[in-house]
């Protein structure tokens, strides 16, 4: 399990900028499971962080002082700012680092939460490879996280006649069903989610996106219909582990329901996040669309509020503000 | 691990025929690791064989009596014949159990080999599945079984550009690399896969059609190429064990590596079986598959054949030939 003491905090000064960067003043640091990841130190989709580094994070700021024609100061920018109180913007190719502007009318933390990686996740993942549609049974694992509650919600707007949540503890159970709209919340802490399922879903389940792995995507795979689809967004209950532990035990399934099984990761799908960022905007000022942020504060809480993660505490999207 | 003692022979009069029904005599009796499911008292694709009935397989034979004019006494037909001498053939409406004329110009053992489940399964897997193109790397496990070893001849015949094999010793490999055209077998008894396939599969592999589980699933999955495919056709090395083992941990590289995996199961394409048949018919006779039939010999010999299937005994297609 990560931990605080994994962390240092180190002051500097604000750093000078040279030609064509601009500086970032953070206002709102974002979490994600999937970081967690990125401490390990393995090859995958993007490098380790070294040790000594400034860990990686998205973020969202104004810009104070600017070299380059593209940032003004007083705009605010999201970005991959790291868990640091300035970021210094440099011109980069890649596009995942390009900050991006927040449009004047949105609250910066949006970007960082349903407008953000998370809700562009939830979109991309459900739509590209859950694929629900009218009258399908959909089954969605952290649930009550900034990705699980948004996929969900995505699929009742695409047609699924009943949408089940998996989340830990009455609180988030309650807000799935009380505000975000979901047919069936069940809380793994308490109840049995295998046989519960085979109670909800006589036909079985069409759709399911899994953030959680372990028993749980097992308890999926159980109660899973024929030609059902289920798109790997995550692992959360492995990401603390030193030794991988074991895989779906009934895969199995896959061969006697005809079953797809698909990874998900939104570097994949760079050209489609513009277009579920002006659809997920467009939810979100209908009411379509609810969400909500788990705003911790203080930059010396950081470590800490990265840690909610993994201890079930966040209800909606994970971020830290910082008072400057 | 089943035995033979799970198995009593029992002898009985030869059936007499009700209107509408065929009498076959025996001549080929065929095997296939799924049969060790059927064995298991849980729901599947097909309900399990019950304690005391006829033992389900297919078979090819003669029929020598007739009530049906569908059948004519002398003609080879193929179907869910059982382990037992003579069957009879009975009115279904069921196209699984619905039996097949052998063609005149075809040995009926072909029926139950490369023409036959098997043949099929690895035909349409393939190619619904894999989706196998030029300059592919394919990988097969159970590449010497009756299935992997056509479907790795059928990536060939696509475009693939390396088909590597996963067997049991130098004489299963020695004939997929001298008789089936395979670029690189490799012998899991005597050798390191996952580091054997990080040495031959630099940009990974493509497509990857699984007949075996544990942890040569896990050696693909550690090397497959973005964007690969991974077909679910077996698990044959769990299918005697009495706890479901572990499933593939490294499961979440379908998210690091945007990959695909999905089962394959026959009965989900039966309107394709006629096309696979005849295309697999002319590939064979244009000399571009080759296969191979692993024939036992006597009635009394069906457990201990059945079992070879899980002693990794078999190069090719399991078949008995019954002596009348």
């Amino acid at each position: 399990m990560v931990q605080t003491s994994n962390f240092t905090m180190q002051e500097g000064d604000v750093p000078s900028l040279e030609a064509n960067q601009a500086l970032v003043r953070v206002k709102f640091i974002a979490f994600e499971p999937a970081m967690r990841g990125w401490l390990d130190d393995v090859k995958s989709y993007v490098p380790p962080v070294q040790i000594g580094d400034v860990m990686r994070a998205s973020g969202v700021g104004e810009v104070i002082a600017s070299k380059n024609e593209k940032y003004a100061i007083g705009e605010y920018v999201s970005g991959m700012f790291g868990w640091q109180e300035y970021a210094v913007i440099k011109e980069t190719s890649d596009k995942i680092g390009a900050p991006l502007k927040v449009p004047p009318a949105v609250p910066p933390q949006l970007m960082l939460s349903a407008l953000g990686g998370t809700g562009v996740t939830a979109y991309l993942g459900m739509l590209n490879i859950g694929k629900p549609g009218k009258g399908d049974t959909v089954l969605i694992t952290g649930a009550a996280g900034a990705t699980g509650s948004i996929a969900g919600q995505i699929a009742k707007l695409k047609g699924a006649e009943k949408v089940i949540g998996v989340a830990g503890g009455k609180t988030k159970c309650d807000w799935l069903l009380d505000e975000c709209g979901y047919d069936v919340a069940i809380d793994y802490k308490s109840e049995r989610v295998r046989r519960r399922l085979r109670e909800e879903c006589p036909t079985g389940v069409n759709v399911f996106f899994d953030n959680v792995g372990g028993t749980l995507l097992d308890d999926g795979l159980l109660n899973m219909a024929r030609y059902g689809r289920i798109v790997i967004c995550g692992g959360i209950s492995a990401y603390n582990e030193t030794e991988v532990p074991p895989g779906p035990k009934y895969y199995m399934q896959l061969v006697a329901r005809h079953l797809t099984m698909e990874g998900f990761l939104l570097y994949d799908y760079t050209d489609q996040i513009d277009e579920a960022r002006s659809q997920l905007s467009a939810w979100i000022q209908e009411g379509k669309i609810r969400h909500r942020e788990d705003i911790q504060h203080g930059f010396e809480q950081i470590p800490q509020t990265f840690l909610r993660l993994f201890e079930g505490k966040n209800v909606g999207k994970q971020l830290l503000e910082l008072e400057h």
